[in-house]
């Protein structure tokens, strides 16, 4: 019989980010699993892409080879249908510069207000510079004005289906992990990460 | 007394792009230089930035890196003075998506109109990667509607100060190029790489 040891070294993986906000999402999702996590604030390269998974893989190759450690990166946008997927990959800085005003501004008499928030986790070792990405998605409608003080970003004009109209900034931390594109992808993430 | 050869061999310069219009508009500027210059249709990085000057010089390194060669990028935005800046970096992805008409739409009822157009020309070789970047600005207003048809961009909805109120899609390519912040930047390389 093989002496039981008095803790199991438990695995890592540490968060690159420099948003508290994302962090915390994490956090909350991953405190089901068997597995510990931190924050790396480190200065991985983004790229300009359309597409969020392209962004985050080099993303998460950069903080890996910087950091020589077991690291995820995650990128999200909202995509507006009527405006061809804007701000998209670029959500971050649209709403710095624009706000959620500049985006009721653009859907203004806009009667097709179908959008979507999609999120991209990735994963990568030090040695083996190959992503593995997970994604999640929500689908949803942009409000007439905005709703809720909670969250962060376009949450207050974004109103996931099926969530008794509520906007994300009208939710509870808990409720919206029950939704978010954020908490599914970083999910997909931890249960094959904890395999 | 030394021989005069029957010709000299002109220096060279890579310009990459894969936007013919910016390719005809460096053309043109350069034919005054005694230097050669060609097309460089080369997948280069190009990173997220607030700043112009950083995104040309991480893609000038990059571009120099891949080819072996002497070369130059060019990056322009338009930056709107009452949207703090937008859409700045990310122009062409702006074009794509909400196209002029949006920009008309984030403008309506604005009445501080004040926009710049700036251009980032960066060069490098591939020895030495520390790149030499030259701007050029050109101010203007943002029209209350589209007017003319050459160029490309939002050509149509600016209106540079000082040229008879003609936007830059109602002026020839020779006109633009005494205005614009493209042709400014690079006539300033021009003239340092002719030296």
């Amino acid at each position: 019989m093989t002496p039981k040891t008095s803790f199991t070294k438990k695995k890592v993986v540490f968060f690159v980010t420099g948003n508290v906000h994302k962090f915390n999402e994490a956090r909350q999702v991953f405190a089901e699993y068997d597995f510990a996590t931190a924050m790396l604030n480190l200065d991985a390269i983004e790229i300009q892409d359309d597409e969020l998974e392209n962004i985050a893989k080099a993303s998460v190759i950069d903080a890996a080879k910087k950091s020589r450690l077991l690291v995820i990166v995650e990128d999200a946008g909202l995509f507006i249908e009527a405006l061809n997927g804007f701000p998209g990959p670029y959500s971050s800085y649209v709403y710095r510069t624009l706000g959620t005003r500049g985006i009721l501004k653009l859907m203004d008499k806009e009667s097709q207000r179908e959008a979507y928030f999609l999120s991209v986790v990735a994963f990568s070792s030090p040695k083996r510079l190959r992503p593995i990405c997970f994604q999640g998605k929500v689908e949803g409608t942009i409000t007439h004005k905005e709703r809720g003080k909670k969250g962060f970003g376009f949450d207050p004009i974004f109103e996931p289906l099926g969530a008794n109209e509520k906007t994300f900034a009208e939710m509870e931390a808990e409720q919206k992990n029950e939704y978010s594109h954020r908490a599914q992808a970083l999910r997909k993430f931890a249960s094959w990460y904890s395999k």
